[in-house]
């Protein structure tokens, strides 16, 4: 499959981080661990907040994030 | 009206919450006045952030959240 | 519960208002209707305009609106 | 507050229910578990369907709906 | 890349199931192929129903669904 | 007007069904009454569902489905 | 195709009307010219509001709504 | 039914179009198709637009759009 | 920047008008305002419409709506 | 154009404001920027929340918001 | 008003291109004709897509995008 | 874990494909990256278009797909 390919390709995946804190830092959370197996994470576009309550108190500030990431090619496609 | 209920049911309910802090705490204040009237609150759900400016400074961040809680059964109906 | 609340609470319920006149009117019959039981109702959001018909004719105009109105603690619990 | 008010009210309000046969029995337990304390509800809207899993089986179907009853008036407020 | 990470992180597939018989067998066959490559899924978010027909007849029941399931680290990473 | 037309066209109409046993039949009585005068119907897509009570008990469950078939190009146009 | 149809089915038409004095005008006049051809008509929901605007005067208000009416099924098809 | 109707109406259809060159072509096929049946369209609203691919080849790109044109008043019922 | 530029070009305002009487008039005061510096404006979408209330008294009818009108290029930039 | 123009009217700008610490004080690096130039705005809706990263690290919070603030007419024009 | 401003901030303006070629044509004219008056514009985020027809021919393909700039601070505010 | 299954599933990944030439090629670009390592891709949805500006130029244009293929199920675990 010899083909030309022009312009740069970004993957999204959707991922939910949460924290005791508050939403920055369940972001930070989320993208510590997707770093972990992607690199080059450039945006994470929030796209729900929440907040996880047990008997009144909030518990745990959680945060539904779209990361966009520098598609990996493999050398050997290339 | 004798009928046999299965599964769980939740009840919720739309609240706006202020705070001079941040949304955080916008949050935790209006889940914390809810909770002197609704037992079991599980999730707030944020379906809005705004801030209330007065003369060009910010004079309260505000969150509208759905609270989600366990639907209350009174004894006498069961 | 001594917890210290700080920031303005602000309920929201949803009401369906009809009027033969108009959806103005709708929504005037709704607030009215809710002020019976509600206090300091500040804001009426519309969420759905309908109008229902019967045998060609224009029966009444409906209007779904989501009302904002101070949260109301009790003396008891403060 | 002597108000003349013309129009049909309805008032909505947003509850879960939960089956584990399905959605239709899921919508029919949150209708009969509401049917206890309101009266002519008429319409159940869908608002979202999800399904909970525990260890990858469904665990039960859950139907998140507004439902719109006729607004009850007190009598001593006519 | 030491970082010390707090808060639970759940991922999001999308995934589109589909059954001769209804939406519900539908989620459960997307949510079953899913299983046997993924763990702990809890939620199948439904994201959009349609029924493909063939010849005036409904062919299958299909079901858009978002997966959200315990984030795996990898034993080395940690 | 003798235009050269290349590519598939499909027309999308808006419908609702009913049923008194779930959504599964609500569509396909739709599909059943539409397909009484369109052809090659092949996607029912739902664009909402709700359920219809009366006296607290469920009456019909409704679909709203938008139908996409092939375009029927008279002969004697071509 | 001899089938057994069993539930109420309504078509769904999206149409555009206007006036010179409002909204409710425009509807109505989008209902009576529907009504012309389309019987039984039930709802009008409106979709989109504008208004057309000519040399900064506001010469027509136009609102976009979607009627409802039950299907008519043909007697030779019964 | 002798009303006095004034303002103008617009009737709204919805057309998928397709095309192997692209979105535009595919509209312009949509609205060629279209115009043999219906005058005085004025205006093609994208609602979606997708690409159908065969062996991971586009094999055409597909356009859905809302074309809007003015009602035509049968002159028999004027 | 010596360009050469095809078609026509519209900018869009978002403005909130207000009203006694209705959102007609309260689209209409929006335009009316927008008018003694804009010129050319066209259409007015409207974006919210909601209602102002004081002591369950309603105080305006308000609407958001989104101006567009003929940018007008300046004649020294052509 | 001499017109009585009843109603007050609020214009609303959107604007993207960044921080390094978190989405309150990117609100308000927008909200004071903004007030350089405009007067009275009152209040700033949040439309959407992201963070930008370089190398896996979170370089800055973005908020973009809606600001609406009163309309200053010019005293010419009054 | 003494402030440290942190953070870069954005302007997001909205405009409606159009062209007899297609969108992205369409988008370039808008753009060109936007950076008459603006600088640093660097992204246009296509908000709608349509087609203006006039006698059943395609006669302009406008698109409506929101153009995010750099705000540029007036060297003597700071 | 031995389960029957019925009905294909197809799995949907969100990929950004990017092109100086237009919005076509932007999404073959996507498409043509994706294929080098999912087979049997069958549909690209259009989920959001902009367009990448430098110093007034527009470099490139991007489109953000929803591509759904065919789920692959590995040999050993049928």
């Amino acid at each position: 499959m010899e083909k030309a390919i022009s312009g740069r390709i970004y993957d999204i995946v959707e991922i939910v981080g949460a924290s005791t804190k508050g939403w920055e830092e369940a972001v930070k959370n989320a993208v510590d661990t997707a770093s972990r197996e992607l690199t080059n994470v450039r945006i994470a576009e929030v796209a729900k907040l929440d907040t996880l309550l047990v008997e009144g108190e909030i518990m745990e500030y959680r945060a539904r994030v779209k990361l966009s990431f520098k598609h990996e090619i493999e050398p050997e496609t290339l």
